[in-house]
């Protein structure tokens, strides 16, 4: 009989939470038991797997003894406290917060790209940002036809990317946008930030906190994890890569404008489309005659990367735009955190 | 005492000729008479002009006698079936179609960057896509100090572009989706295409008709309006320009991110800002420590050209990313117009 684990997800009552829940309950990880962990607010909740009511635990050290497999969702902060914890009490943790990416002995992992990377794991598993996991996905296949040299990326993210709560003021602005009321904001940008601005019919051009360098945290992010992602140094000089992040007035899926200029100026559009039809987790939609493109409506729910509008720049040989949109709760966090925790079991790492 | 003009509003019953009608009244221009026209579905309506009723009347060619300033934004079509007769009839119209932009006879003139273009018009001067103007009053101080190479531009326009009725069609959705009805589209992303889909909540990455080349027909008129305004030639080898335009779930005010390149590789981003702030009908909101940068809902209802977010790419010399916003119906259409008329009387060329 093959091995059974016992999971434990923190933070599930959270969006990305509650998408963990759902891609796991779907999963080919066969679970034995599964601990749903949050804060003492949450505790004594109930959420539904697998058609059993399971009850919501506030986490505390011990709440990791006998856990297998811990799938973390609730804040850098938490991770930080809490997966040392578990490790210690033999778990191996998937974390889909910032808290552990930048560690050097932490994997940071897309399985689509570099699942050998889990490997070498220490306990702890990161989980990359959701708008630069469906950015690799999509460029990986080109970077290993062609080479990768210059990747411009400009975000269009939803609501959901910065949490539940921010996902709810964002609706409620829209509501009240629309009822000719005054829009309120408290969360957004940036939970914890000086000032607040609405999101609806709006953008924001600042998602997570703004640095000296003049870039937010989170085009730090998509720059310096798609570099360790695809060849494992936060800070090599290939692929370069400069990001503008905006939030936009969307609840679900992020949408991404991408210029890229690969090695081999002799690639050309359609042989970036087929290698897209052909790579793993990818879903070509590039028909123009009818209008085919990738939307945020059309690919929310789903667990692929869409990519369309794939074109070369006919003034920079070697030089293409494509556009991505994928779930950023799904791909983007949740199936993500869920497909290394199945690729930790099938290479037995767990 | 100084000239007094006959003005005509062609289209003045639609989203830009409303604001036409605005931007005139506040204007320097000496209005003597003011004919508001559109098709004949709209003859009879009244609209508002410094406080009087004009009755909105049909347009024939005999609409344009005795008129010296046509301002026209009713459609291409329009355009081209109205404006010859204007012009035989001794009028200069100011266009805000794309009906003309090509034509080389035609100046394609944005105030703050070419305005001298205007001394050589032979009755017809073009407005640019409000997408375009935008991106070049930011541009050029940067283009005049320090050369411009490469622009790389993603946009994020608003539903209004599309005209009054995507607008209405676009709140439409946003009341179905909320109330939890289902949403239609019969308009967006493009009037007369075979296929509509909702803008709210959503991200449509068409702008205009998809062609053959694989770009847009709103990406064409960035690249190749861009070049004419800035150097005269639509076919210009430099500056290079890429462009992805995506219409976004906003009602009025385009943002776009932009990444530019320059020739003097010393230029810095304080240098950049500083020309910025300097520059000819541009506000800098830039500072980030006050989470100060361009948003859709404070440049509704502005005339000027927010940028901000202004950065080095610190991988590539000479490199920069930037964020601006503006009102896609005042300096993106009826106040770019009204403005060039204005430049027109201030010259003498009407």
């Amino acid at each position: 009989m093959s091995k059974e684990y016992t999971v434990a997800i923190l933070g599930a009552t959270g969006a990305v939470g509650n998408c963990m829940i759902q891609q796991l309950e779907q999963s080919s990880i066969p679970v034995k038991e599964l601990h749903l962990l949050a804060s003492a607010r949450s505790a004594g909740k109930t959420l539904t797997f697998r058609g059993q009511e399971v009850e919501v635990e506030e986490t505390t050290p011990d709440s990791f003894e006998g856990v297998d497999l811990v799938l973390s969702s609730a804040g850098g902060s938490t991770s930080k406290k809490f997966l040392p914890e578990a490790v210690k009490r033999g778990a191996v943790c998937v974390d889909n917060t910032s808290a552990y990416r930048m560690d050097p002995d932490v994997p940071l992992v897309v399985p689509e790209v570099n699942p050998e990377a889990l490997d070498n794991h220490h306990g702890i598993i990161a989980n990359p940002n959701c708008s630069t996991i469906q950015m690799v996905v999509a460029l990986e296949p080109i970077r290993q036809a062609f080479g990768l040299k210059q990747v411009i990326v400009s975000t269009y993210q939803a609501a959901s990317g910065a949490g539940q709560s921010a996902l709810n003021e964002f609706y409620q602005q829209a509501q009240d946008y629309l009822a000719g009321k005054k829009m309120t904001a408290e969360i957004l940008p940036t939970k914890g930030d000086k000032r607040h601005y609405p999101l609806a019919f709006n953008l924001l051009p600042q998602i997570d906190v703004l640095e000296d360098s003049g870039y937010s945290h989170e085009e730090w992010k998509m720059i310096h994890e798609t570099k360790k992602i695809m060849v494992g140094d936060m800070d090599a000089a290939e692929p370069k890569v400069t990001a503008t992040c905006v939030r936009v007035p969307v609840g679900i899926s992020h949408g991404e404008s991408v210029y890229f200029e690969v090695e081999d100026q002799s690639a050309t559009a359609d042989q970036i489309k087929e290698l897209l039809q052909n790579a793993p987790g990818v879903v070509l939609q590039d028909d123009l005659a009818n209008q085919v493109y990738p939307q945020p409506l059309t690919a929310e729910g789903k667990r692929d990367v869409f990519v369309g509008r794939v074109r070369p720049d006919y003034e920079n040989k070697g030089a293409f735009n494509m556009w991505i949109v994928a779930d950023n709760l799904l791909k983007g966090a949740a199936w993500n955190a869920v497909q290394n925790a199945e690729c930790l079991v099938e290479r037995g790492l767990i």
